[in-house]
């Protein structure tokens, strides 16, 4: 096990309905010296790639993006959610869907932070069934700028999004993937990368 | 000028209704190295202060909490938004008025990340009419732990919000406080500190 999969498995809490609970270090209170290992981490997955942009979504992403744009000394953007807004033209847009919420949400990044070529490695705290990567992936792509990868903190295995996005070409590196989790007994079984 | 105010004479738009654009640097790009150097200052500011916790307010206020955190060597807790949750009893909560967007948000922490006795540094982007910033005051008062102090990115000093938080008898310490600009000549008028 690597050191995220045995924080997972520290602190991680399992839920009915396939919800892993990692809101004690990830996603509502954040472990700092945990985000800069994870900075590192995808550093030394990422360093044979040319990055001048890294890009997550708000709200949880942000914390972690920060520490992967800072290993790679590039600036960081995220993507804001807006349920409805007037777009005035100066905004890529991509439309989400959310599972857990069951809506919609449209995705916008600003023309002025995503420009034509520029090298973009997008980075997440999920990826289940890959909406939100999805909408990411098609702003770059809006911007003729080049998807040098996807950054995931943890894949629910067990869900299709890493599929579809891996089938498409893009490369992606999850840093534990989960393939099955029972709430009954709190295991937790990964896969092995 | 300190760091922080030439940042915004050089890269900030002052728009009409009174409207400062940071969003090249600050909160939809980030500059990483700004945010260091922020998380730097901040601890200088506070550094006599006992700190065991930041709090901030999703989404752009993680990224420089995440820097602040950072410096203190303690976790970062950020308050999510919500318009209307269940409330499980497990969640501390503030109702907090957005001017912006002219709605009332819930503002919640979950109970397990802020004890009774913790020492809180409260830090955000924003101080205008001090609405966020109450509500997380006032999620910090309701746990029984301590605002040891809030540390403000950019304090618009001609609204009303700093000047009610420090007759209420906080430490409110912002890096940059304007108290007025133009949004015809673009000048940005800063108060001496």
């Amino acid at each position: 096990m690597n050191f995220l999969e045995e924080r997972i498995v520290k602190d991680g809490i399992v839920k009915k309905g396939n919800v892993l609970k990692v809101d004690s270090f990830l996603n509502h209170q954040m472990d700092i010296a945990l985000m800069e290992e994870i900075g590192k981490e995808f550093k030394r997955r990422f360093g044979d790639r040319e990055v001048t942009k890294v890009l997550t979504i708000e709200a949880s992403g942000i914390g972690i993006a920060a520490f992967v744009a800072k290993e790679f000394g590039v600036p960081m953007v995220f993507a804001k959610k807006s349920k409805s807004i007037n777009i005035d033209g100066d905004m890529f847009v991509a439309e989400v869907e959310s599972f857990t919420h069951k809506n919609k949400n449209q995705v916008i990044v600003s023309k002025r932070f995503l420009s034509e070529g520029e090298h973009v490695l997008i980075i997440d705290d999920f990826l289940a069934n890959g909406c939100a990567l999805q909408g990411l992936i098609s702003i770059v792509e809006s911007a003729n700028a080049v998807v040098e990868g996807c950054g995931i903190v943890i894949e629910k295995g067990f869900q299709f999004g890493g599929r579809v996005i891996r089938n498409l070409g893009y490369r992606v590196e999850s840093l534990a993937i989960i393939d099955a989790m029972d709430s009954e007994t709190g295991i937790i079984t990964f896969r092995e990368q």
